[in-house]
This record gives C-alpha cells, structure tokens and sequence, in this order.
C-alpha cells in the first residue's frame, strides 16, 4: 500500500500496473499477505490508536463548534470497546474464505483439440470512497487482495491521522509479500475525487460507501460503472390471512432493530381488509418503540377509532412525499392498499428496488409478490433486515447494490469477480467451420467443471 | 410491440409497467408469442419485402449522390439470398433456448424454516440502438421476449419503412399471446437518443449495435449502463517456439477471414527469437491475401532480407498511432517484442479487452498469457474470430463486450439477466441473532439446488 501524493492520475496508472501482476498471483501469495498485514497491525496497535485519538481530538472539537455531528465522531473511534480487534479478526475471516480466483464456471468442447472455459478473475482497479470509520481501509485492503483487485482508496478527511498511520502499516507488511505495493493505494489529497471519477481509462469499478448524498454525487459524475445504492426505501405489504402477531414481530424487528440502516422499513401498505383485525396491535407495537406513524386517511381513522386517545394524539398525516421518504429514523409511512396488486404497483413505482416484503399465511400471494415486485430482496414472512451480507452467509459485504447489473443485493467477494473466456486449441481456424459443403459444424459438448 | 409515437418518455415509462408483466409470464407464454410472431412474419412477407425495397430504392439514390456507404445499402437488403429466412429461423432458434429466468443459483439454509434462495429475473427494460440491418429488429424482440426483457428499439432511419413493416407485424401478433403490447416498443421519431440515454429510471441498460462511433458516443452520454465494444483491438503474440504452418493458418484467418470483424487481428507482435524463423512465411501468406503490412523498423529490415523484391516492395512502415488503430480492414501492424512479458504488456496497454490469443507449443508460456492479458477472451492457438457466440455454443449473440463488469466476451441471454434474492420465513427477525448471551447463531447451510 503506498500513500500516495501522486496526481490521481499517477495513482491510478501505478494500480492498474500493479493489478495486472495481482490478478496473477497464487492463493497462498495473496493470503500470505493478509497475514502480514494482520500482524504488522497487531504490532502497532498503540501508535495507531494514537493517531485515531488526535483524529478523534480534532472531530470533537468540531463537533463542539457545531461543525461535525456527534455520531460521525463515535463512528471515528477505533478504540471503541471491540472496534480494534474486529477490524483484526475481519482481515483473518477474510483470508479463510474460498478463494474467488481462477474457478470455472463453464467449459464447452467446440471441436476435437478446442475447449472453451471459462474462468473468474479479478475486476481490475477499485476505486473505493468512503466517510468516516477508519476500519474500513483494513476491511477494504483485505477485500480487494483477496480477490485479486487493485483498490485506489480515499476516506473522509476527518480520519486522516488514522488512515495514514494504518496504511503505512499496511505497506511496511506489503514490502515483505508478493502483492505489489502499488496494488493498494491511499489518496489524502483534498478534493481528488471529481479527477478519480473521471479516470475512466483505469479504474474499473467505484464503490462508494457512506451517505445518500455522496453515492448520488458518485453516480451523476462517473462514467465508471458504480457499485451500490442511493437509497434503501424498503416496503412491507400486510396482507389480511398474515397471522397478526407475526406481523407485529416483523414489522417492529424492521423498523426498529436499527432505523439508520439501508434495510430498515419505511413504509408500511396494509391491505383494506385488515386495517381493522391487523393495524391496531401493528401499530401499538410500533408506538410502544416511539415510532411514529405517518398515515394516509383511511388508515388514521381507523386507527383513531381503534387506539387510546393518548396513542391516537400521537399520529401524523402523510403527505404524498412521505411514500417516496427514506426516513431512517423511528418514522414510518402508512398506507391503506386494496390488493396485492396495488401493493406491488406501490413498491414497483415507489420503491428503490433494495429489499421488500410480504406478510401473509398464503403462498400463492407470497410467490406472486416475490416474483412481481422488482427488487433485490424480496421476503416472505421475514424482516427486511435480513438484507445484510453477514446474515446472509457471504462472509463479508462490500455493500448492498440496488445495480440492475452485475450484483445485486448483499455484494459479497464474488462481485469483485469477472470472468475472462480461454480457449486451447491445436492451431483452429474458423474458416472451416459453416453450412456449405466440405464445412465443418461445431461440436458445442458441454464438459464437466 | 407498439409503433410508439409517444414521447421517448412516455414510450419508456410503459416499457417499464410492460416489463413487470413480462417478467412474470410462464416459459410457455414467452415462447408462445414467439412462435406468434414467426407465424405472422411468414404471412407477410410479401408486404415487408415491398416496404424494404422502398428503404433500399432511397438508400440506393442516397449512394448515389454519395450520401449514403454501398455497404450500409447492401445491409439494408432483406430480400439477398438466405437473409429473410435466417431472419425467421433465429425466431425459432432462441424460442429452443433453455429458459433463462427463474433459474435457482443458490439456496442457503439460515435458520430453521428460513431460507435463502437466489433466482434468475429479466433486468428489465433494454434500449437497444442499432443501423441499418433491419433484420436486427426481430432478433432483438425475441430475444428480449424470452428473456423476458421489455426492449425499446431505435435503428437506423434507412431501415424506417422496413422497420414500420416489420413491427405492425410484430404487433398483432403479440395482440393475441399475453405478452403485454407496450413490452417491446419501436421508437421511429428523429433525434430522440439523446432523450432516451437521459431515462435512467425507467431504462436499465442499453445495447449499442452499430459502429464505434456509435457505441462511443453512447457511453459519453448516458448513466445508464451499456453492454457492449466501441473497439476490438484483437493482437497475436507469435512466440518463437509456435510451429510455424500453423501460426501463418492462425495469423490469416484471424485477418483475413472478415477484417471488418470486431474480432479480426489487427496487431502482430512477434518475438525477437522468430523473426527470422517464422516471420517470413507468415507475411508470405498474409500478403497473398491481400493485407499491406505496417512493420516497425525491426520486422521491416528482416522481412525486406527474406522477401522478394516484389514482395518487399510492398511493405509500409508502422507510425505508432498504427499499434493503437482498429483498422477493421486488410493492414496489419507488425512489431517485434524481446520476450512474453513485453508482448503481455503491450497488450495491456494498447489492446482493447476484446480478444487477444498467443502463438506457441509452450504450454506454461500459453498459461501464462492467458492468465495475465487483460481481456474478454484470451486464447492458445486459435484464431481471434472464434470470439463469437454462436461459435462458443451461446446459441445467440446480443453482441460482445469488452465491459469488466457483468457480462464480457460474447454475450448471450444469460448477459440479459440478473438475480434476485428470495427469502422465506415464518416470521423471522433480526434481532435475536448475534453474539451475546441468549442470541441465536445462524445455519448458513448451503443447500442442494
């Protein structure tokens, strides 16, 4: 990892130099390096938090002035009881997972002495952009060495002091291995990130990770592609067969269990004919974890007919813009549907395609609403927090991508892949192959992987 | 399909609501309307004929006042031997395809009764911009149709009065099966490009068919993601240890069996140690087939000893620029290299990722440049043009991309899906998973498909 004050331009050319000679690199070459990274950040965990605690000196007194909010300066602290040795063990968990590189993925017999395969290999170059939490530059390193990608690396400045210790770390413990220390590459320079976007020539992919506003920024202002979601608008559809404590359970779990997240509930569309047997107790559940609820009309008076008059005081009116809110806070938009029809018309227009969900005992409705609404993620009689990389089983998360492309939904190693097509032939022509006379056909034979 | 004389807006706001009914019609639904529509295109043959000749007459007189090249006029040309029948049988052909959607990719058991099941969908809405061959337009319709795909068509305006023809058909056809009308849409109005690269949220991915012209000014103009080549760039490294007949066969099929291929060869890279063993006879060949070879200084001097004077006389020498061009017709660029790493690292500079193949009895050399060339396809004695779906045993080809992202090499339906996530419960939540005490851990049982 070299810290760099390259132009990005520079910068750039040096990671797609050094992925050509990732790419090619063993297994064991490239978990080798984790390991030296695990340990050579182990050794200098004091001076790292050391520096973290003057990143973290300056954010408070930002925070102070009124110019950093306060839970930006928690997400910089490395000290954190656990931060430090999750970062760690996240480099370890990372090395033990299958190595994406190299598998193939089909292999075709075109003719006597010619085969086709196919075979996964690294992307390329990286350009990952991210805010605060310092922690990400070790989770993002051993990502993108493990599967083989270049990763150009720009955080948010208010973890300078941190970032630059972690990466000279990271590249001291790069000298000793074979990845290239160019392969990853920090930029603290201000104000790179318009020049990075635009380095098209060189950089393949742009995770950004962090608010609404800097993925939207991303997206309008790269013609590389981007990988990731603006928004996480995630609906629930209450059908009237849905047992209603079930309902309740799984409408507080994905509102409540961490509002600020992607995968939490937004707005809630319950079907007319349980508005009555269903949205009280949904909605007393709601109250009782300080939701507010923001309602259409139909939905509020039944409620205010059904609630306490001290909960009843409590409800809002929603206004149209409410069904198009990502509110990530304990607010949530409530609405009156008279079918399944008109929930996954709901969903289809307002949604963002990130994770929706189904509540009902039917699996007729179920089925119909999973493979009608277009979403990532689309759940039966389940929390829209399942949406989450961990939870799914894919060992670790790049992110969560709402792309109609390449990866959808929890991105784990495996959207970091590509494949390449290889063919092995004995000096093959195609001139002989057609449909004259004396022209040779293809023998297209699928072969075992 | 609808002739839309709506707005690009409007036009691509109904492919979208099509697209949602599309993807969920049954296998049979889908290729019942292919087979709808291969019945009605048979029928009226003799009308589309007629409305294609009234295309050819103009484009004829455009020709002639030097308007118009004489090759786009003989693409134009639906009545030339084979072509409306090859037009029909591909209807058919992509109807026999396996059914891309709702292929089951992976199923993870998480927990008890709750499961994880990644299922292929359609993408959902392509925009798909092409030339001259009105051909394309029943290709394109099909292959959406069984992927499922709503497709917004915009082709050349020398094709208008085919292009008319073809889609009124088309469009009665689709009256009668249940794919929804607005689902594949024809869009005849002028100038109407840049407005529709502008429809990001109703459109989901455009596939640019033309020239590179084309295919370049797209990508400068959209957010949305496009699939697809502006240059293939296709190189050979002839290593010394190649036998010779066999390289020369290579070397001119990969030239000369259709140089206005995207998959032609238009740079040679020989090594030093064969310059003089293989060179010769190679360019003997070459030149008998008509190609002008553009040598650098190197590969001048010792073809101009070894050749006749004849022969001699014919040879250019190579300008830089000449190792960056596409020529697309009868030149090769010719460059001598000392050794397999600069032949690697010439091609990861100047090559486009399109298709690049090594020359050599060596099998550890042609693994080597196999896993280090940084392309779509990268091959072992075979001739560059086997990049090709059909030739690859894809059955059908929606064109080939140099992208590092999604689909690379040629593409087939499978590059016109993507997946979606699917969980079924019975009323799980997140927040009784975790590492403390009382917390549930996960299963994560990976499950047969």
């Amino acid at each position: 990892m070299s810290l760099t004050s390259a132009s990005p331009k520079a910068a750039a050319e040096e990671a797609k130099s050094a992925s050509h000679i990732l790419a090619t690199l063993p297994t064991a070459a490239r978990n080798d390096a984790l390991t030296a990274i695990h340990a050579a950040l182990s050794e200098a965990r004091d001076d790292i938090l050391a520096a973290n605690a003057r990143d973290l000196e300056a954010a408070q007194r930002a925070a102070e002035n009124g110019q950093l909010s306060q839970s930006l300066v928690s997400r910089l602290d490395l000290g954190r009881k656990g931060k430090w040795e999750d970062m760690l063990k996240g480099i370890l968990d990372v090395r033990e997972l299958e190595d994406p590189v190299g598998k193939i993925t089909l292999r075709t017999k075109l003719d006597d002495g010619l085969e086709l395969t196919r075979v996964t290999c690294p992307i390329g170059v990286l350009l990952i952009i991210f805010e605060a939490r310092p922690e990400v530059i070790a989770n993002i390193a051993s990502l993108a060495i493990k599967s083989g990608n270049a990763a150009i690396l720009k955080g948010g400045k208010e973890s300078t002091e941190s970032f630059v210790a972690i990466s000279k770390v990271i590249s001291a413990a790069l000298e000793k291995s074979q990845v290239p220390n160019n392969a990853i590459q920090l930029v603290t320079t201000r104000d790179v990130i318009p020049q990075l976007l635009d380095l098209d020539q060189y950089i393949d992919l742009v995770i950004p990770r962090g608010s609404n506003e800097l993925v939207r920024y991303i997206k309008t202002n790269t013609k590389i592609p981007v990988l990731g979601h603006a928004d996480g608008l995630c609906s629930i559809f209450l059908e009237q067969s849905a047992d209603p404590k079930m309902a309740a359970e799984v409408i507080v779990d994905s509102k409540t269990s961490y509002p600020a997240a992607c995968n939490s509930l937004e707005t809630l569309l319950v079907q007319q004919s349980a508005l009555e047997s269903h949205l009280p107790s949904v909605a007393d559940a709601l109250i009782a974890k300080g939701v507010v609820l923001r309602c259409d009309k139909v939905t509020k008076e039944i409620l205010a007919s059904k609630l306490s008059p001290e909960l009843s005081s409590k409800l809002e009116s929603a206004m149209d813009a409410d069904f198009d809110t990502e509110f990530l806070s304990l607010i949530l938009a409530v609405k009156a549907v008279a079918n399944i029809d008109e929930a996954i018309a709901h969903i289809n227009i307002h949604g963002s395609k990130h994770t929706d969900a189904i509540l009902t005992s039917s699996s007729d409705l179920a089925e119909k609403f999973m493979s009608s609404v277009d979403a990532a993620g689309v759940y039966w009689n389940a929390s829209t927090r399942f949406a989450d990389g961990m939870r799914c089983g894919f060992g670790t998360e790049v992110g969560i991508s709402t792309n109609k492309i390449h990866s959808r939904g929890p991105v784990g190693l495996e959207g970091l892949m590509i494949y390449k097509y290889k063919i092995r032939g004995q000096g093959h022509v195609t001139a002989v192959y057609g449909e004259g006379e004396g022209k040779k056909s293809f023998n297209h034979e699928r072969l075992p992987l």
